[in-house]
């Protein structure tokens, strides 16, 4: 299947990890099958984080290692160090995502650690991985927290995300992505911030992900899509947030983004009716959780067509 | 108060006229009052149709008379024909949208006329304006409904409504407005239409209706104001729809319209809060009815400040 953009389906941990219920394992996999047999080419399926503190992914390394055996899927988690790295590279994950915050406020509440810490942390990871031979090395990106603003903290320096960044690509991660974690993006300042960190770090920062809190997610998108990002991450049914930043709400909608990517002429490689049953199975794991987006309330426009 | 874009409030009017209830005369005078308190500069408080069709708007000619008392206040109404025309300037309207259907099925549906015919009725009202005495004449706005696609038939040729902008602008009416109706635009459709019209009739394109059925309301307006539209309707809690284009939902949400103009620079001279007080209102005459939005659910962010 030819693709124009990677849609990057984060339901899976972001979206699990902030319901009350503890989805069972075998949800879960249901779930991911279904993802993956509408075509969503890459799922972040957990976090490797303690149990204690997030009982939701107590079977990460379960459900990670039946992810990597779907065929094609690209299996992306969530890591936030670098005991969580190993536990992930032993399970078989393709791309690991480590969080880091530039909101030191932001810092403290998720992660426990100083953005100093966490930085050094990262460089922890970095060299571990270098350790590895070359064909059991997952890809690194580090996750840029609240590079948009942040709930607890207001305003995020630009320049302290630009700094971030370009350490994170200096000190070897593949890739830096920035993660708009309370949801406070406009598109002008996505626009801005997109081109200050692309200028030092060019294509190395090559991912969005995106909170719909303000409502301004698919606006957020089309900026994105027009500075040239080709990864977008998404949850189905608008699912996620985050315990630390208060206030926020959901993911944007993988649904709609879809949607919206393809209207916009780009192929996702998703069946949109697929989406909608994988969408289906999301409200049986969760009944009484309220799922979100357009597309799946409005249905499809009159003679739409999907990018081809 | 300087302002560098206008929201034109349609709720009183294009959602008003939605709503299964009759809203009584002295809740729309509540309602009106208060969105003029929060600095909105322009209010489509009535459509002038015939009350056996619209109920809920057989009390447009007090309700004009009552807006038009208002210090200050642009009163805009929505008018089908001639007749409504002659009935909007009697009550003192200074803007009257006239409007047209560039898909065949729904100027059917809609106005019981074919787009043939529309197009004469509106060369009988601006032949009937130019007859009024300079001062007594209002503001006349062509409104293209279904300029980005119709929920009957599917695709609307952009080569008509180019070329129904430029009958319309050349019979003299003062301005062309794209409606998007069945919320079908996204944001490459919009970009490309505004600058296919607008390289034939300039500036005279200067307002965008827009809905948001498919979730990409507030990623049509970022281009549309990249493309340099300045004036863009909204409704308070994202009322609205049109009877004749099925599976339309509401209009874009004005709460989260004002949050994204100020967040890009741009000022309203809307107050936000005072805004919500509005909200408040409407959900008190409405009660039951949904209203959307992301700005009344989620507040401000930390640390946000308007457009200064």
């Amino acid at each position: 299947m030819l693709r124009d953009v990677t849609v990057s389906e984060v339901g899976p941990r972001d979206g699990l990890q902030m319901v009350r219920k503890v989805v069972p394992t075998a949800d879960k996999r249901r779930l991911i099958s279904a993802l993956h047999a509408a075509g969503l080419p890459e799922i972040e399926v957990a976090s490797f984080v303690p149990p204690k503190l997030v009982p939701q992914m107590a079977d990460a390394a379960e459900v990670t290692r039946f992810a990597a055996a779907l065929p094609g899927l690209h299996v992306a988690v969530l890591v936030p160090n670098l005991r969580g790295a190993e536990a992930a590279v032993a399970a078989g994950a393709h791309k690991i995502t480590l969080t880091l915050s530039v909101s030191e406020a932001h810092s403290q509440a998720n992660l426990r650690r100083s953005r100093t810490e966490q930085m050094e942390e990262a460089r922890a990871v970095t060299t571990w991985l270098r350790s590895l031979p070359p064909d059991a090395r997952p890809r690194l990106e580090a996750g840029l927290s609240t590079a948009f603003g942040c709930s607890l903290q207001g305003e995020v320096p630009e320049a302290e995300v630009v700094g971030m960044a370009v350490e994170l690509a200096r000190m070897g991660c593949d890739s830096v992505g920035l993660s708009d974690t309370a949801g406070y993006a406009n598109p002008a300042q996505l626009r801005r911030l997109l081109r200050l960190v692309r200028a030092e770090i060019g294509q190395a920062c090559d991912s969005l992900h995106l909170h719909d809190t303000m409502g301004l997610g698919m606006a957020n998108v089309t900026v994105g899509v027009e500075e040239g990002i080709r990864i977008f991450d998404g949850a189905l049914g608008g699912l996620g947030g985050c315990p630390f930043a208060p206030g926020a709400s959901g993911n944007i909608v993988t649904e709609d983004l879809v949607f919206l990517l393809e209207s916009l002429g780009l192929r996702t490689g998703i069946d949109l009716d697929a989406l909608l049953a994988a969408r289906a199975i999301l409200a049986e794991a969760l009944p009484g959780e309220p799922l979100h987006g357009a597309y799946a309330r409005a249905g499809r426009p009159t003679g739409w067509r999907a990018a081809a």
